[in-house]
């Protein structure tokens, strides 16, 4: 299955991020099947509490588009997108959110979250109606790689 | 008054964004009462979707103090935080914000935004309750600086 496919992917860049000392969320951008961007968190490694994985993977994939329109585009998140990272999916036009673990198991982790979920947040514009957003991707993968990482939270 | 004096910063720095082409939003960090970073809108000058006026505040400011923790500091924004940013200002732990104009009056311009308020967006978190929040902060006059702006949204 694809999903899997960029699901795993996912999961790998976050794996990468906890070697290096950051949080463990990652995340993949995804146009016609094929990879176009991928991240890890960075808060820390950048000193910028804003560079969650989502964020940066939206960076990267509208400088290789040269656009800030990613329509055509889905996201694989291994954690379901904060309220920065939704609304953020949301400027950029994506198509769709595939995400593994929940904004709770994040919370578990000690992060602390804007507790709001993503299908919520869809319902704040009209906009987002056409937004596909599927929870729950291995999700059981996810959260194990979640609970590998001993970190500090923020 | 304090206010008035950090808020007209941020409306120049707005006005700065539309002379070079950027969309009519600016934003302002103050910290023991000296602005210790502002910021336009850059979404269309830097390609990137994520580029609003307090994101970019943001990023500068825990450069600027080599910290993700922005405690103790405050922002200004001409216009109501979209989630996206209200959010960043939660993961930044920044102690308040005062903004003029209201999500309302940026959907009025054209843009595509998620109708949630700020208010509502601080019920979501424990974490969030100490937050203050002002809105109207010399809200004609950046509702007058919005209006003079001519340029396509997103």
């Amino acid at each position: 299955m694809n999903h899997e496919k960029f699901m795993k992917e996912a999961i790998r860049i976050a794996e990468r991020g906890i070697k290096e000392g950051q949080t463990p969320f990652g995340a993949v951008i995804v146009k016609n099947n094929r990879i176009i961007a991928k991240a890890h968190n960075t808060v820390f490694k950048d000193n910028d509490p804003t560079a969650h994985a989502e964020i940066n993977a939206i960076r990267k994939a509208s400088k290789k588009l040269k656009t800030i329109d990613l329509k055509g585009c889905v996201i694989y998140s291994t954690c379901e997108p904060c309220p920065m990272c939704f609304s953020a999916i949301h400027w950029a036009n994506i198509d769709g959110i595939y995400y593994g673990a929940s904004i709770r198991d994040a919370e578990k982790l000690g992060f602390r979250e804007l507790r709001i979920s993503n299908k919520r947040m869809k319902s704040l514009s009209k906009k987002t109606v056409k937004l596909k957003i599927v929870g729950g991707v291995m999700k059981e993968e996810c959260r194990k790689m979640m609970k590998k990482w001993k970190g500090k939270t923020y």
